[in-house]
């Protein structure tokens, strides 16, 4: 039995929700205790009409839930975790800071305005500590206590478990792996204004745009350059593997230094098959020390919902 | 009030001694409970004549302290912390892994020898993981409860204080921070078999190395490349401001990660001057996020004492 315990979170005992919002879409599911995924529901967030929208798009989400769960009342549903993009400080669940995905929303108070809203505890935290969450709940890294979760997509983010605790760091802004150096990306500009970093040559959009860059051709989406690896095409193939070894990289060497028992990789990109994955195992074997050789490197396995189910947990004391 | 707890170790109320064994030399330090070092005795440790020859050293430096404590009497010390090089299992107090400097000294039973043989309590951890808490008790990071020290000298480790514990791993191996890519040290062979990795550049063997390889000069200690530096030599200036630029890009990409108030830099190569300072400190700016701008990176201040506080804390029940 390994007990992770967030004490941030309010503990209660009957189905949650568990809301996860991004810059595209929300989505809320009704989670019961032992973790079981009820129901979803999602709608597309009204990111231009600001946080106020955004909060009351979530909060009509959970009622639709809670009306599912005991209809024609809303008494089942205990309380309301929520995942969000952005750096979050998950002990006032206020948001601390963010992109500009969605308007206005560093500053907001998620914790205050949407407990306000629907009467109920409410728990907060960022989007990828609930992935890690969610997958050592139920997925991935089932059991585990120190776990190193990566979320490759369009951006690259981290979190780390760490016996039995999610780091969210001395400023809440713990898990930026995407911001490592390693010398695939010597001298590329990255996303976050600095320079050579494994993001801006391992992300989702650089490996979309490299494979252009190498071809010509007008691909658009990811899968596409993944399923041209996939029937053959040497360069889609090379392309991913090279982007896989330099994450590989930079995730051996945080390895290095971490000592996780497990490292979980999850986001759109780890859907590239058996070139990236390959690439991947390789650099961290090639990366890490001796001692360290055997660590395993696993694919997520909940995809969406693993955020979900990390935003539950955040409200339910959980053992597993 | 910060509490640090190290549940590992016993904890004890009297005068304790703090052990630091290395390959060179084994230093022990009677320390009273509120951080004081009484006194220090050193002895060239008997490297090539084993493990057990090597404890019996540590064993007699531990007795001649308590008879300074009470003359003609042992009763006084009340436990003993032991800080060693290598891969320790500070659960069991085992020596797991250990380079060759001391002959056979991987898979010795450091905490099960030395108190069978002193009839006292005692805590072993690794050096570095000892420097670290001296320092939070009495030195640079005082007070702070998250913490990235790196100790840069002959290889470069490193040891953080997450949330007021040591980060161990799930395999004792945390903190290998001189295994961490950096693009400066592409394709270069690392003492640790990869390459690549910043000791491969940053250390001070490799600082060395690379004036001599420059200049022809036959300089034999780090030392006297700062001297150099010191007085005008540009070349000197330059090869150290390379290697802490590395150094300093890998803590960045580190800091983006885990977040921790203080960034702290011991050991030799800590005292190569402004040159390798300034350009430390640039490149922790250059690599980390907007939000870590601010992080201090700061020098260790209590030089050899750390490691002998931070041995006899494993046996204390601090607040700092």
């Amino acid at each position: 039995m390994v007990s992770v315990s967030e004490p941030e979170g309010p503990a209660a005992a009957g189905p949650v929700v568990g809301v996860d919002i991004g810059g595209t879409k929300t989505s809320a599911g009704l989670v019961d205790p032992s973790g079981g995924l009820l129901a979803v529901r999602t709608r597309p967030t009204p990111a231009t009409r600001g946080a106020a929208e955004v909060v009351r798009t979530a909060a009509e989400l959970v009622r639709e839930l809670a009306e599912l769960a005991v209809p024609g009342g809303a008494g089942a549903v205990t309380a309301v975790g929520v995942a969000s993009a952005g750096v979050i400080d998950s002990g006032r669940g206020v948001v601390v800071s963010a992109t500009g995905a969605i308007a206005g929303w560093a500053g907001t108070d998620l914790r205050g305005e949407l407990s306000r809203e629907l009467g109920l505890p409410v728990a907060v935290d960022n989007d990828v500590h609930a992935h890690l969450l969610g997958e050592q709940w139920r997925g991935a890294a089932a059991g585990r206590r120190d776990v190193l979760l990566v979320a490759a997509g369009t951006g690259i983010g981290a979190s780390l478990l760490l016996g039995g605790r999610v780091r969210h760091g001395a400023r809440s802004v713990a898990g930026h792996a995407g911001h490592l150096p390693v010398a695939a990306a010597a001298g590329r500009p990255c996303p976050c204004g600095g320079r050579g970093h494994v993001e801006a040559v391992a992300a989702g959009p650089a490996l979309l745009a490299e494979y252009r860059r190498r071809t010509g051709a007008g691909v658009t989406h990811l899968a596409e350059v993944a399923l041209l690896a996939e029937a053959g095409d040497s360069v889609a193939a090379i392309v991913l593997a090279e982007g896989a070894s330099a994450l590989g990289s930079a995730i051996g060497g945080l390895v290095n230094v971490i000592d996780p028992e497990i490292v979980v990789i999850g986001g759109g990109v780890a859907g590239c098959g058996a070139p990236w994955w390959d690439a991947l195992r390789e650099a961290v074997r090639a990366e890490v020390l001796p001692a360290l050789c055997d660590i395993p490197v696993e694919p997520a396995v909940l995809g969406g919902d693993a955020a979900l189910l990390g935003a539950a947990r955040l409200v339910l004391e959980v053992e597993t």
